[in-house]
This record gives C-alpha cells, structure tokens and sequence, in this order.
C-alpha cells in the first residue's frame, strides 16, 4: 500500500484550497441540524379541534412542550460546539467526512429520542435513551478533535492550551450525559436536571480556561 | 475570572477574518426558515380521496389555507427582518449565537401555531397564542439588536439615525403582536387582521424615516 | 417622501459589494427547493405492511409515483428557471426579496398538489389545481425578471437579445400551463401531457435562440 | 441550430467566474442530502405510550433501526462519493444540472425505500427495490462522470489516472447494487451484507490505486 502525501484530486481539502469542498461538509451539517431543530417541533401537534378545548389539551401536551425545550436547547449546544469545533479545523480530509456523518446519524435521532420521551414521560428508559444518545454526540465530537489533531488538519493557532480546553468542553458533554443514563432509572422525569447543567458547565470552563493572547 | 480581549481561537467570528464561522450562523438560519416554510403547508393535507368530494374538501380546508396565507406572509417578513438585522453585523460572539438558537426554536413553532389556528378557527386563545409567539419573536429580534449594538458587533456604517430606524421596526413588529393578544379574546377571527398591518407598518418606516447619505 | 439613492444600510444587496445579503436570498430559496423536492416523496408512503402483498401494494400506488416524477420534472424546471433569472442579477433589493418570497410560497405549494393529484387521479379539478399554481409559479418568475429589468438590477450583459430569450421562456413556461387550466377538464389525467412539454420547449427556446458572442 | 461556445448569459457556469452559480447546484444538492439523512429517522417513530411497554416497543423496532442504519452508511456514502465527484469539476453546464436533478430525485426515494424495508423486512422485493434504487443512483452519478469528462467540464488536474480511479469508484458502487438485485430473491435480510461491502469496496479503491504526485 503506497502512501501519497498530495494527490492531484485530493481526499483532503484545505479551507483555503478547496473553500467550496470544506464548505460543503459545513453545509451538509447545518442543513441536518436546521431540520433536526425543526422535527423537534413535529412532535407536538395537537389532535384534530373539537371546539373549546384548545386549554386543556395545551395542559395536556406540557410533556410535549418541555420535551421540545430540553432538546433545542442541546441541540442547540450541539450546533454551537460543532461550530466551535470546526472553527479550528485548516483541513477536513475522508476520516473527517465519515465521522461527522455518523455525527449527524446521532443527530437526526434526536427528535426521536425526544418524541419516546414526550410519549413516554414516565419511564426512565426514555431518559436512559435520551443520555445515552447524546452520549454518543459527545463522544464522537471528542473523537473528531482528537483524531485531527492527531493528523495535522487542526490551524496553528490552536495551541496547546486551547486543545486542552477544546479537550475539556468535549469531556464534560459527554460525562454530563454518561452519568445521566444510570440516574435515569433512579431520577426518571428529573434526570432533565442533570442535562440543563451542560450549556452552565460549557460556558463556565469557556470562562474559568481563557485563552490568552501571547 | 481573567477576561481576555482577543483569543487564540475566537469566540467572536469577524465577516471578513472568519468568513465560514459567521456565515454558518446564517446558514442554520436559512436552513430553518426555510424548513419552517415549508412545514406551513404540511397542515393543509387533505384527507384520502373519495370520488368528486374534491371541490367540497378544499372548501372545507379554507382556514387551513388562510392560516398557511398568514403564517407565510409574517415567516416571510420575520426572515426578512432578520436578513435586515444581520446586514448590520461586522462579527457575532457566543452571546448572538445562543440568542439567534432560542429565535429560531421560536420560529420552528410557527407551524405548530398555525396548525393550531387552523384547528381550532373558532378559539381565540389559539390567536392569543400566535400573537404571543410573533411577540416572542420579535422582542428576541429586537434584543439580538441592542446587545449587538451595545458590544460593538455593528459595522461603522451603522450611524444613530440607522440604530433609529432599525429600533423603530423591531418596536413596530413587537407591538402589534403585543396588542393583538388581548385583542384576541375580543376579535378572535378577526385578530389576523391587526397582525395583516405588520408589513404595511414595516415598509412605512423605511419610507418615512430614510436613511440620507451624508 | 424622500426618495434616497444610497443609505448607509443598504436595502438593495449587491452581488460584488454585498455577497453574504445576496447570498442568503439564495440559499433561502435553495433550501426551500431542496425541501420541496423531498417533500414529494412522502406521499407515496405504504401503508404497514402484511405479510407478501409489497407488489401489489407498489402497483397500487402508481398514482402517486407518476404523481411524484411529474412534480421532480417540475419544480427541478422551476429551480432551473430561478438559477438561471437570479445569474442575471446584479442586485436584489426589497421588492425582489418579497416577490421571492410568495415565489416560494408557490413552490411549497406544490408537494400539496402532488397529494391532491394522486389522492384523486380521476378528479379533473386537482389538475386544474395542479396546473393554476405552476401558472401562479411561472407569473411571479415573469414578474421579477421584468421588475428587475425596469429597476436596473440586471447585469450589463444582459443584452436586449438575452432579456428577450427570458421572456420567452418565461412565458412559454406560463402559458403552457394556463392552457392546462381549461384543458384539465376536458382531458383529465392526460393533462400531465400538456405539462410534460415544458422542459422541452425551454430547451427548444435556448436552442433556437442562441445567444450570440458580439 | 447555431452552436455558441460563449454567450453573454451563461448556460455553462465556471467555479471561479460564477462562484455563486456553480454554488447553488452544490447548495441544492447538500439540502437534499440533508433532509433525505433527516428523514430516514420519521420511519422509527413509536406509537403513542401506553406504560412501561417502551422496552418490547423498542426491541419490535429492531427492522427499523437496522433499516436506518444502513440507509445512513448508504446515503452517506452517496453524499460523499458526490462530494468527490464535484470536487473535479471546473464548471457545470445545463446538461449536468438537469441529470443532478435526476440524481436528487432518485436521492430521496431512498427514504422512502428505507420504510419499505421496515415495513416488509422479510419481503424479497424490498430489498430488490432498495438495491435497484441504489443501482439507478450509481449509474446517474457515473454518467455524470462520464459527460464531465467528454465535455470538457473537469479540471486539468483530473488526470488519465484519476479519472480511472473515479471510473472504478462508480463502476463498483454501481455493480454492487445491481448484483443485490437479483440475490435479493435468494438471501431476503441478507442482501444488506452484500451493500455493506460498499463503503469497503470504495476505500480499498482509494488505498490499492492511489494518486501519485508527478
């Protein structure tokens, strides 16, 4: 097996080389999350009117509308250290394209994860599901980062110091949501608590583990 | 807690420095207007044909069609609202991007309250719920505004009499919506009307209040 | 009324000066295409299957697989019709940006037809339905090239020659299905006939009025 | 018929000259791509709760999830293969933005062929369906190819080799599908160990014929 370190149709494309083919990766991506953050609201329909009922079938579906919030809101997450993460990436090459598509197969689930949790409020399987879907985004995302850098498609700029809060962003995701699954069978409709710590913990060690310039 | 004025990997994303960062924030954006769209027509779907019922089903469906008319017209000028909005950024930072998620979780359910609209034509809570999502909407549209223009995130060009003017239309959009809900439990079906204004009242103030060149 | 021809914030994008404002009436307009076209296929779903009935079930749905070719023929035409009128602007400006969106609220129109059409193959009004919103869809593609045009949103390049090529698809495009409105009632399920010209007499119209170099 | 190798509105649209034109035909195709990965996930959804069945629920959807999974791993390689495809091109004309069309529309049968599977998951003809769908998607891409190359649209750097290397990249993707065909008859679940062979094939073909610089 030969190795060739440039090819003339390259499997690796540079930001800046190839703009159109590493856009395209970015493309495919934020298309995926728009439809997901936009299935997450499919599943809150109403059954057909039947006159002046709308109230209480609004009361009714409250497991559908905190279903919807929970998962925008990590979707959302998602979406953001996504963004964060290929803000660092120089390159993308055929690793990286199959990894970010088993990324977005993780994030397509989610809408149906959050559809078994709204229809099964009560169950802590539903929750055990949930966590450990978005365990497998976390790990994955980790997995993206620490194969890049590893290979040399990360930019110079990313020093040591903000692989290392890059590292920690990833492990702290995917602990959060890890630790959820076996709280699920004890907290059941609480284990909700434990997941709403993500964007807090995110945004703290953004805060607690500056970059500094120089 | 050591703030930093500029990082190694930035969590503000300059136009022109990070070209690809800013636009995904555009893109997801697109994406789920886009989708949000399209969801406006999947309420409409007729049931399973019966012979020459067809004439009859489509009158049936009539507030389908006018709540799609509706829903159309104010995604419509939402989108545009914001396209107006972004025009005016040089960068965005963590903050606008968590703001622009929790927009778009509102703009993804616009379909759901049309279909509640459709569904219950007759029920003025489900015009006080439109309303109140519009209202959502647009006071999101007016923060993503202030905060950007209080952090510097708008480009030079954008003088005080343009700050004017953009203000001026988010307090417009936000009011009306406002207003329409209390309206609603008096107008009920006639609550559309009021919310009909909202590009009429856009359109005035970018001909009344005009931005000259020097 | 003060007419201003530049303000700070412009209300008119152009292509080279503004390329991320013009960018995103595209990709909004992409994004819905790309939304409609797969909306198309969700109409053929099978119901739950029992046991070794799958080919009889497919023959069944036959309708609705003629139903979802003629609508990809279709609004694929359509999208083709909109890259080639947005290649020859320069700039877009408010009036456009509106013009488009109803244009796009046509197009998500069209999976909804679809389903009329193939939930009731035999009813001559759902092709009459079916043909009214492609002569809405082709009206408004006219509009905005003849708005353009007047308004000085065009390129340079678009000789007199080249405007006149445009309208000519356009109203071939237009016309054709006009035509089918009446027709539908007469000919029923082969109106499909009538609507299956249309990409070929606008490859005829680019054919046998070229555009010459010089 | 006059022929025109240059017109001043161009039905042949440079990567560099055209950015923004070349770019939607890639902008269509990501959206596509997207929302078919997207909806491969609307085939899983449970019924409704009822207690603490969700466990049993989950296990009877084991045919939808395995159908999901490879619906995934295929269209993500569709998407990649795509990818690369594009990758090579200088410019697209007419022609290919009528057979990416096609491509697209064959694209999102697959969601559809993928609920077929899990509807009949012991049905022979489903997985027949399914393998003919990827077969025609394969052979639409490879004639893609193939009319790039003979029309001048590839770039220089696309040499003899590389073309060989896309050739047999299509070639054995296509070939795969169309021998499932028929095996589908006789193996019934396990033609899906036959497609799984695909992502393999097309990295082997990367690795045993690489690229060679100079």
């Amino acid at each position: 097996m030969v190795e060739t370190p440039t090819s003339h149709v390259p499997t690796r494309y540079d930001r800046d080389e190839h703009p159109t083919e590493f856009g395209r990766v970015l493309a495919l991506s934020d298309g995926v999350f728009a439809i997901a953050l936009t299935l997450l609201v499919l599943d809150i329909a109403l059954p057909a009117g039947t006159g002046d009922r709308l109230g209480a079938e609004l009361v009714d579906r409250r497991a559908h509308f905190f279903a919807f919030a929970i998962s925008l809101l990590l979707v959302g997450t998602a979406w953001w250290s996504h963004h964060h993460l290929f803000s660092m990436y120089r390159a993308v090459n055929s690793t990286i394209i199959g990894l970010n598509i088993v990324y977005l197969g993780l994030v397509v689930l989610v809408p149906f994860a959050q559809s078994v949790l709204a229809g099964y409020p009560t169950e802590p399987l539903a929750y055990a599901l949930f966590g450990g879907l978005l365990t497998g985004i976390g790990l994955v995302d980790s997995g993206m980062f620490a194969y890049a850098q590893r290979s040399g498609l990360l930019y110079g700029r990313v020093t040591p110091r903000a692989a290392r809060q890059e590292q920690l962003l990833g492990a702290a995701f995917t602990l959060t949501f890890a630790i959820s699954i076996p709280f699920a069978f004890l907290l059941g409709p609480y284990t909700g608590l434990i997941w709403l710590t993500t964007p807090v913990s995110q945004t703290l060690i953004l805060r607690l583990y500056p970059l500094r310039t120089t």
